[in-house]
């Protein structure tokens, strides 16, 4: 399955950090891709860091309208999942969900206009009551990929072996 | 099970809006309270106006030494786990940690004392790649209550209804 992430309403500076971490949670829990409204080109360059870094082709996209975006995804015969308080229990929904080849995940800021809502094939709850999208991100992509995203490998230069106490990193260079 | 959170690193200003969601989503997901060094008020009157507004009893208290309070709570027989993405995977060691009675759930900001590590009964990691502490939480407290907590009932004066395409919600109030 095929999966990207639009984050829209992203505010400049305010948001800065919150849609870092929501680019940072759709790579590592297995999306391809990040389309951003005004994305400050620092996320761009932590992103590009972090792919240096820790493995993976993790993109993300600038985009000057997510309408457009949304509609051409829909055209290609792509899915769009809307992340929302007010939407359909995740544990309802996700079975079905799962068999499409293509899916967008849509992730707004704190107000969302009616029309995302509307554009949606699902909008889907993370528990109804107010937290984050980050949150709500990532145990929807937990739940889409039944938890086998936190296995994932990235192939690297570095690499983290799990350890009760210690920092244990392996790199790709000769020691 | 009694689940507390402590936040450790906050920045003024800079870590605002991130330790805002790491307190609404150690809220929404089961936890009852959440100790904050350095805390601004404002992050107190939005747990405030949200457990107003929807329900529940979740605390946020500010404190000055966070050392005190983790040896606090291992005094009185709590248990302390340590989110980091250097750790013991999650799903490796849940199953130990649901036998816990008391546990506190330690959530860093960017760097984390080595101490923190030591202190710790467990250091677990949701996967080894970089992403969010709020996703971390998350993860954990959904794990850790087997995705109960996204049916929690907070008796609040607002509550949504699910819905496929609108904004639903009741209030208490008398129409």
């Amino acid at each position: 399955m095929r999966v990207v992430v639009l984050r829209i309403g992203h505010r400049l500076v305010r948001d800065y950090r919150v849609t870092t971490h929501v680019a940072l949670v759709a790579r590592a829990f297995g999306a391809e891709k990040i389309f951003l409204t005004n994305a400050e080109d620092d996320i761009k360059k932590t992103i590009s860091e972090v792919n240096d870094r820790w493995g993976g082709s993790f993109e993300v996209e600038e985009i000057a309208n997510w309408r457009n975006v949304i509609r051409e995804w829909k055209g290609d015969g792509g899915k769009v999942a809307h992340l929302t308080m007010y939407g359909i229990s995740v544990d309802d929904i996700i079975g079905k969900i799962k068999h499409d080849k293509q899916l967008m995940i849509v992730v707004g800021a704190e107000k969302v206009p009616r029309e995302v809502y509307d554009l949606s094939d699902y909008n889907v709850s993370i528990g109804n009551q107010p937290h984050s999208e980050i949150a709500a991100l990532a145990i929807f992509l937990d739940r889409l990929f039944a938890g086998r995203q936190l296995k994932l490998e990235f192939q690297g230069k570095m690499k983290i072996i799990p350890s009760a106490k210690d920092k244990v990193v392996k790199t790709g260079e000769a020691s």
